[in-house]
């Protein structure tokens, strides 16, 4: 029988770096200094759906239209706000052991970010991503997260089938799209969810962070082939 | 008989003011300034418990002792960083309303907060708070939330009974302390946990924010007394 190994398929912000709070203070910043007040918790959770559908979320929150011009001056100050933030942002715990751990296993993994290249490269800084590792961005795809052209392209370019693929993420967006994807899906709660909203989204399992998910990754289907 | 209007006992941060993500921000600075890493969401599931329950959650989570002098210094630079974000803080949506509902309508209401005088004074002065309503500060208690006696005391200083009181805040911790003290909860999510992280906490209902309790009042018991 032909060994399966499931290809893990992460999320970058929040899944992998701690940056989804400096994520939604900058929002916060860009929107307060355009006079357009939202409280902080309903934009924590927007966070991890593309840019677009954030800004037509905000819309909705706020029972008003917000005119083209308006919404891209709020992602250029909300990339602005976060880039002054960007210093606080560090790997979450595990985040550098997981990855080594299934680089050594042999099992196959990428990243699929609704962030802009330019903001994933100064993020995966942060990380030591071997060269073959697949890194899709929101500039690739159509359709950024709760759609699922990030994680479809990602397992693509892995050569994977997306119904063995698992994707990790910490927010409800993540997970939305794992489903509409056909992958399974892993929640982590290092983004601030409630567990029970990233099970209500379809979780097939919730851990707390990377550390926790690499304690656990037998649970998931990855085990070390020789062991 | 007698009519019989249950007294509101109210947490303040991120119940009547948006201040849960600065405080969780200033934490963050205190902690990465002291070269303690905590992942973000972690300090943001502590907040609302008093600062010295806080610091021996936070010991749990490193699992390692802080020395007394530490923990002081931690604490001084929170309230530093916390200060120094306090221009991000406006009331919540429908706060101010709600409050004038209540005294309107005659209800007795009070607010019982984990957060020291001088810090609650200066968020106080974001609203309009009448002379006669109760302020009770984590330095009128031995022991702050989760324990009940915020609550309890607020609910003595209204005159009022504290299992015809109704405890309304945004954490888990309020819930808790609601529970121990004998009133009915109520949970707010402007504060940024997940509805049933409220709800298991024991909330007897939860709403999105002041607004929202303020459109459903009668659902809590509190009525026009003419209507």
């Amino acid at each position: 029988m032909a060994r399966s190994v499931p290809a893990m398929l992460f999320d970058l912000d929040g899944t992998l770096v701690d940056s989804v709070y400096q994520h939604v203070g900058a929002w916060h910043d860009a929107l307060t200094s355009m006079n357009v007040p939202l409280s902080v918790w309903r934009i924590h959770r927007k966070v991890g759906m593309s840019g677009g559908l954030f800004v037509r979320g905000l819309m909705r929150e706020l029972g008003r239209e917000l005119d083209p011009s308006t919404a891209i001056e709020l992602r250029r100050r909300h990339a602005t706000a976060y880039a002054a933030r960007f210093h606080e942002v560090v790997p979450l715990p595990g985040t550098r052991e997981l990855l080594a751990m299934l680089t050594q296993l042999g099992a196959p993994w990428a990243i699929a970010t609704s962030g802009s290249r330019d903001v994933a490269d100064r993020t995966l800084a942060l990380l030591d991503i071997p060269a073959h590792v697949p890194v899709v961005t929101r500039d690739e795809v159509e359709h950024a997260k709760p759609d699922p052209d990030l994680f479809l392209r990602a397992a693509e370019r892995l050569g994977a089938r997306i119904d063995q693929s698992i994707v990790v993420g910490d927010s409800v967006w993540d997970l939305l799209a794992a489903r509409r994807a056909g992958a399974l899906g892993v929640g982590l709660l290092s983004g601030g969810y409630g567990f029970d909203e990233l099970q209500s989204a379809g979780a097939y399992r919730v851990y707390d962070d990377p550390a926790d998910l690499l304690a656990h990754l037998d649970e998931v289907g990855i085990r070390d082939p020789e062991g």
